[in-house]
């Protein structure tokens, strides 16, 4: 056997509660194992073991699998009727069978020696409290990511001086002060399109007062920044959102500040001297002044920038007063989420707390962090609801740049992605193929096939997608600002851009009419193995029926079995042949 | 490449903050990989990475490796500039060299290919609120475990009624209510013993008024069980056990309590109008009154007992309330340590409020957890500072146990033990061999040279060892309640069991001589690899010298080269033959 491929602990994704009764239990094995049966049964079901007593589980098969790179992950739920479980697995190769147990491997034999230990996996109790929960909303909704300064102009008396003329392209412009004038009365009055469009759920970048364009230098916390609007402005973009059954998620920079926010000018005035000076890392003063501050260690920051100084959130005032400022958008404001820029450095501690805080302000808030790698510490459900789910989009992106990857590899990768988290998490993780940060999906593709068969993966992947404004015109653009462009509203009212984002609104449609596109079970059936670059998969939810998404991305034709009910395609010609498109279809069992 | 061996993840033991400034960082991988680089850098060394910036690494080896089954564990500790580290490691074995990062293996021309994302390893930020501190004198502490009532009786007038005459043999009484009438004043007046024996920490079980003899179903957390004496004997215990260099620590019991604690009593005669409904896990109301609740699952209970019910600890107030009683021990008592008793179903909630509140009362209190299985979402640093080793205890045990285990499986389960937790946690384990839970060591093996032989390798482990009462004569006993028979103190001091103290006051004595034994760095040099049950292995620390540890558990001599100081053996003949014995010496480079 492969021993080296088999892996479980009874924690993280490999053990954990869904709910209050379900415990969802995986394992990885090779490819050589079989089968594997869990063994599993209450701890005290002999006894409590003080007196030699033989504890015995009873043995279940274990059905699901998906397959990962060299390894499968096997998958399956159980119910301890008493809330407690205690387990090992027996796993069964053509030629061997192993017990697996915490400490590793036991022959049958061994297991039969009288006193050597045995020493199972323990799922202690499943306690309510420590149950992971995430708000129900987030799975059926549809974000688009809203860059205000490049959005729309509603209020040109908010402009700020020197605003330049809207549409300019700004490739060359790398310096963040140059304003386009979007504003929040410039949402407001598109809140009709994204309606018609399907939009469920705007995510704004920072809309707190700060100097630059992008605010994520905030100057203060509880104001709005004057050129976006004001408190009123704000709640009345709620309030028209949720009328139009779209809520709304802030952005909240709680890593670093601005060079302007009061307790770090108190700072720079007073020195050690400011009551102020644990807000922040500093390691040596006086700060070197010249911008090197950072890179000498003198000043923790983001990144090397000396403008934005790190928070210490290892303090508690800092904690306490961040924590306030998020309770109050929520409480003054009605948004419905928060997203945290830089969340990976902020510390577990204000992560744990504040999540306590604003979920007993608001229950069903969305918590979400920006982490671009595996974000499990920070999911294990006293933090955040969700991430950034870069990897999917990484993943996804990935296979159409290096075209020597196969259906099998984009297989292993996807469920990589979904094999990292619980299953709770899963089903609100904020799936996305660009944004501020990145170059624009529509810059990384060679076509407009490429393009929309990425956002239909992106539309049939648990989880809730997010496109970024300007998504449904393909609009392009590479790296930051040029990704930042504004929105061309006369162009686009003049119908320039109809069939996209036709395109796009019946994918949103789409992804509403249909549960099983946001759905947790999938797999892939693997019908085109001759076809390395034909991905398939099948959304699968109950016996009745299945969604299957098939998507051609190679150069040559493929032949498709007619099956149900077309609902989405992209160049299938005579129901029959798959050109460089795809089709989404519904097939009864 | 065995692709399956390999493993890491960016936490838990594979890359967690031994401090604010150091970082280590693990991985597995198969035994085919000769070298291991890591290649690190801080995350913004090349800039935000919004512009398409290339992100470079500088490679280092990794030198340090342990053997476990099948798998090689390399181990490094970095030191990042700026606390932050973004990695990926490269792998080299005779034939292939891979790059491995957190989505899987990379090809050095998979590496290069334009656009290709690359999801390297982060550890975002060396927050040091998240920092995992443990007590810093645990690690030269040797404790002992005392179960009072059978320990010595100071104080006749305490005894309960029907006390049975001491040192009677119980073999047969299964019933938990017969005393002997051991109690605090008993245990002070045995505190000159301890302290001549070596002893610097007494761990108690319960002492908390409760019916039974263990006292595991507190009536009532605030008082002490007048059987055992009162609030000011157990000051007194403390003060005079402080006063001898022995630390304390009590035994809480919070996953429930028993059938007179107050709050449980008003349940019982009100139902669900009692305010205390809530603190237990009651399901369905009436209870059976045979005794059949906890199986109907009318009750959730300590296993099956329906007068052990479990204490909600999801609950606010049960929380607020148990913290406060620990509290209070360790203000009012003084005492050191906290063990919890079935640490493993409480909430996790519960432990991290406990911990927090507890430690801000008596900074440097050892909190201890009772789970047997690995426990690392308890010992992540914001619930217990460690756990009862059984673990460890297990596998020395089984290596006699079972003779076809060799000297390299003793190496690979010894190095899981040591593998599976944070190295500030290891140097805290509470390691046994035996407790009131198990059968006594001297009833598991069959020689009193198997006995020290364990003992010996038991004070020889990073963590902190314990012996239970009466370990120093090697009393024997088998499952509850014989492994809890009352000591024998006529004939310990008629001198019958001297010679068998001084050897465990001489492994003690060694233990805090040589602080190489308690430290966290050892490894096994496999020079005999020709003779599978004898074991063999070093403690380093520095460059200048290791101590040995050499055991025949085998039962041919063995030849041992001479070399260094001896410092302990046991049938090691001519200062070259080692028969069924064992040598512990210093060794200098």
């Amino acid at each position: 056997m492969d021993f080296n491929a088999v892996y479980h602990e009874a924690r993280q994704n490999y053990c954990y509660p869904l709910n209050e009764n379900e415990l969802i239990i995986n394992i990885k094995t090779g490819y050589d194992v079989r089968s594997v049966n869990i063994v599993a049964g209450d701890p005290f079901a002999a006894g409590i073991l003080g007196g030699g007593e033989t504890w015995e589980g009873t043995a279940a098969p274990i059905i699901y699998t998906k397959r990962l790179k060299n390894q499968l992950w096997w998958t399956t739920t159980v119910t301890p009727e008493f809330k407690r479980l205690k387990y090992y697995f027996e796993l069964i190769t053509d030629a061997e069978e192993w017990l697996y147990f915490e400490d590793g491997f036991v022959s049958r034999e061994q297991f039969s020696l009288e006193g050597r230990s045995r020493q199972c996996f323990t799922y202690p109790w499943m306690n309510e409290s420590d149950v992971n929960r995430t708000p129900s909303w987030v799975n059926s909704t549809v974000w688009y990511q809203i860059f205000p300064d490049r959005f729309c102009n509603g209020d040109s008396s908010l402009d700020p001086e020197g605003v330049l003329p809207w549409g300019g392209r700004n490739e060359e412009v790398k310096d963040h002060s140059v304003f386009y004038g979007g504003d929040l009365p410039g949402i407001i009055s598109k809140l009709d399109y994204l309606q018609e469009l399907g939009i469920t759920g705007i995510y704004l970048t920072p809309v707190n007062e700060a100097p630059s364009n992008h605010k994520y230098d905030t100057s203060d916390y509880e104001r709005i920044d004057p050129r976006f609007g004001d408190e009123s402005t704000m709640k009345r973009l709620v309030a028209e959102a949720h009328e139009r059954g779209i809520r709304v998620m802030l952005d909240g920079v709680f890593n670093h500040c601005g060079r302007y926010f009061a307790p770090w000018r108190d700072v720079l005035e007073k020195g050690p001297e400011s009551k102020y000076y644990d807000w922040f890392m500093i390691k040596k003063w006086p700060l070197s002044k010249d911008g090197t501050a950072a890179k000498k260690g003198e000043l923790y920051t983001f990144a090397f920038y000396d403008n934005m100084p790190k928070l210490n959130t290892n303090n508690k005032e800092v904690r306490d007063y961040f924590t306030n400022v998020v309770c109050g958008w929520v409480e003054k404001y009605g948004v419905d989420g928060i997203r945290l820029d830089v969340a990976n450095e902020i510390s577990h501690r204000f992560c744990k707390e504040l999540r306590e805080r604003v979920k007993a302000v608001k229950p069903e808030v969305y918590i979400l962090g920006e982490i671009w790698h595996n974000a499990f510490p920070w999911l294990c459900g006293d933090e955040f609801d969700a991430v950034m789910n870069y990897p999917l989009g990484e993943s996804i992106k990935d296979f159409w740049i290096d075209k020597s990857l196969t259906n099998e590899d984009f297989e292993y990768t996807v469920n990589r992605c979904y094999t990292m988290y619980m299953q709770q998490t899963n089903d609100v993780l904020f799936n996305l193929l660009d944004s501020h940060d990145t170059k624009r999906l529509r810059s990384c593709v060679k076509s407009l096939d490429e393009y929309f068969a990425q956002l239909a993966v992106l539309f049939a992947m648990p989880g809730s997608p997010c496109i970024y404004y300007g998504t449904e015109i393909a609009m392009d653009g590479g790296y930051d600002p040029d990704n930042r462009r504004c929105m061309p509203w006369d162009e686009i009212e003049a119908g320039a851009f109809n069939e996209r984002i036709e395109i796009v609104r019946d994918l949103i449609a789409l992804r509403k009419k249909e549960p099983l596109l946001s759905s947790r079970n999938f797999h892939f059936p693997n019908e085109f193995a001759g076809h390395p670059r034909v991905i398939q998969f099948r959304k699968v939810d109950n016996e009745k029926q299945y969604l299957e998404i098939i998507i051609n991305a190679g150069d040559e034709d493929v032949d498709i079995l007619p099956k149900g009910e077309i609902l989405l395609q992209r160049h299938f010609i005579d129901n029959s042949l798959l050109v460089n498109g795809l089709i989404i279809r519904k097939v009864g069992f």
